[in-house]
């Protein structure tokens, strides 16, 4: 533990345990060690996830002026030509995952992606920096969980394609090795890890 | 129009002439001239209206140095814990009313409310003022409207109380004597009217 707080330490903005602790994980198998900052995110209104998780940054960074991640995420369904999109956290907190079956009662094309785009500043960088990731999947016909407590959000109604688990099937290991979130983390440790 | 000209005049920022259209109707009543700016609006992502408004018009202010006004507008669903609320633009693109309506099948609850914030900034004023209107109605079985092309948004989905016809059944001086935009930008008429 102490080795770890020697070396290299990022500060994760998010008031989600959850995703704090899949990024957590994987960091960690980066030899990165990861602190979670509870802020209020400033979240411009807009359809690019890349321009909310800049804008989203900076202002946390502007706060703290530690090295910082923020994380922006959305869920694009085709068939609802891209909702929930980035308003994911507003759509599951109103009308949640039966909302969104609902309106997938009778629709065939069940395509859907997760998108992730993890965004870092710190006093050395000049600019936001930005990675994204992600996976493409299946909204499933109803909510799969493997315990009763298990996924967040919309995990349990989604799908990777080449699995046969939903999201919220899965322990934290296995999502970290298909997810969105996690691709978008990997991009940033590699990055990280390489910088002087 | 020329004499209107020569009296008070405020820009409304946005990019929907149905709104505007709305706008220089109620502010006319009031010998208030109006101009269209197509300026893109930051939007924060917020519940709050006001919260949106705020920084949008403080936004816009910066860019043209104009007594500028800016709405922002919800519509609120009791049975969906408020959904679409501020996001009704995003919402409309996506899933529209049919969407909507998709959601509030089987559903007895159709109480919903629109919801519109103006605010206000000029170079005489030091921080935005905000002024709110309401209007409370629900959402009917299905869409309706007066000519193919009448009404905008949700307008054909949404009946106030005491009307048997949507918003977009209405002309627009029907609308603009009991809509939620209408209401905000009286009180705001009323106010600019009385500065010195």
């Amino acid at each position: 533990m102490n080795l770890q707080l020697e070396g290299r330490v990022v500060f994760f903005a998010t008031n989600n345990i959850n995703k704090f602790n899949e990024a957590r994980k994987v960091l960690g198998e980066y030899g990165i060690a990861a602190g979670m900052l509870r802020v209020k995110n400033l979240e411009v209104q807009s359809d690019s996830l890349e321009e909310i998780a800049r804008a989203s940054v900076a202002d946390a960074f502007e706060r703290c002026h530690l090295p910082i991640i923020v994380e922006d995420a959305g869920l694009f369904i085709e068939a609802l030509s891209g909702f929930p999109g980035p308003y994911a956290a507003y759509v599951y907190k109103t009308i949640g995952n039966d909302g969104l079956l609902k309106l997938m009662r009778d629709i065939e094309n069940r395509k859907a992606r997760f998108q992730s785009v993890i965004t870092y500043l710190s006093a050395k960088t000049e600019s936001p920096i930005c990675f994204g990731g992600e996976v493409a999947g299946e909204i499933v016909e109803e909510e799969r969980r493997k315990g009763r407590e298990s996924g967040f959000g919309f995990d349990p109604i989604f799908k990777p394609v080449n699995s046969a688990r939903t999201f919220a099937e899965m322990d934290t290991a296995e999502k970290n090795k298909c997810s969105h979130r996690a691709r978008a983390l990997r991009k940033f440790a590699e990055w990280y890890g390489k910088l002087p």
